[in-house]
């Protein structure tokens, strides 16, 4: 099948079954989302991969109306991104990635000391957020791969990223959550979002075509 | 060929030929950008599909360091998220949403007014934020679907979002250029990024499993 099948396949599933998804399919999601481009190649996330039940209650009173959702899931998956750009954080990346080029150490140091200066001054918040973007990008990998594997994803804001960061000890990490996705199977008879049509803003109202 | 085949195929092409991308990969790109899931389907942006040379030639002094790149793009896919959530334009989105599925108009009044009473305080910066992390979702799908149609597809920040506003007229239909994807086709003798490894956070780093 192709990605259009797969995406017109998927939808936000409601209420799920209760099976666990096999580890070779949860590996081939998380390939994705480590895959997925992201601005400089910083990948300036992390994704917390849940399956301990414990854990997932835990969650629960700070996950809004997903709640009873989670008692049927098989795992969640938490996008956090970094709370803000740091000289450290971003050697890491320059440093690896010219190791495994086998390119001398100082080759990017120009673009490097310029991305820095250029992040310095927008502050925190706005470093959280441009974090949080490119964890979007893996986010919509993650959930392109699990429609291909037929695993059913439910994308997830509806939650409280402080009470998030306080359970799963992110804020010590320099982390803040900030996307949420349930992995598991539709439990077709209990789920009312199923049969109902996927309904998309219409092309030509989403495109603006300049010829 | 399989999405995790797609993204190990894709890079972030520095240099294209030349080449048009025809009309039916076009679409099915643009495709899957429309299929990307989004908070309460509401799908806050839209993406400006460019063709004209003239335009493309206007964005140049913009777009920094990819300036050389739109030499030889096929089009420019701009995606612009809404400036802010109204009453009107959340109101079109879920008449849409139940008169597609044969609704009553009413259906989801409780839930369309929580989400506004909850957006409305956090402010129009947060705002448009929020939208532009929807549009990142889309954004990914479409880099997805263009590795698949084997279009080489760059991903691009390094551009001046309040000139291209108005280069493209986007404040007056209440949008802002948050992310730009440059399709076409490698030029692989002249790009200094194809034959380069491919380099990613290495999966125990990118991952905190709670078992």
């Amino acid at each position: 099948m192709s990605l259009l099948d797969n995406l017109n396949w998927r939808y936000a599933t409601k209420k799920m079954n209760g099976n666990t998804v096999p580890q070779e399919k949860l590996d081939y999601i998380l390939e994705a989302a480590r895959l997925a481009p992201s601005s400089s190649g910083l990948q300036p996330y992390t994704i917390l991969v849940i399956k301990n039940r414990e854990v997932i209650e835990k969650l629960k009173p700070a996950s809004m109306m997903n709640e009873r959702l989670f008692d049927d899931v098989s795992h969640l998956l938490v996008f956090a991104s970094w709370n803000g750009y740091t000289q450290e954080r971003v050697d890491e990346v320059f440093d690896r990635t010219l190791a495994e080029r086998g390119l001398p150490g100082n080759t990017m140091d120009d673009y490097k000391n310029n991305l820095l200066a250029h992040y310095e001054p927008l502050g925190k918040e706005w470093q959280t957020n441009h974090s949080a973007k490119q964890a979007y990008i893996s986010f919509g990998m993650a959930i392109a791969a699990a429609a291909e594997q037929k695993v059913d994803a439910t994308p997830i804001e509806g939650f409280v990223p402080d009470a998030y960061d306080e359970i799963l000890g992110l804020k010590e990490k320099g982390l803040k959550s900030a996307v949420v996705l349930a992995l598991g199977y539709r439990d077709e008879a209990n789920d009312w979002l199923v049969n109902l049509k996927k309904v998309r803003t219409p092309k030509e109202q989403f495109l603006i075509e300049i010829n």
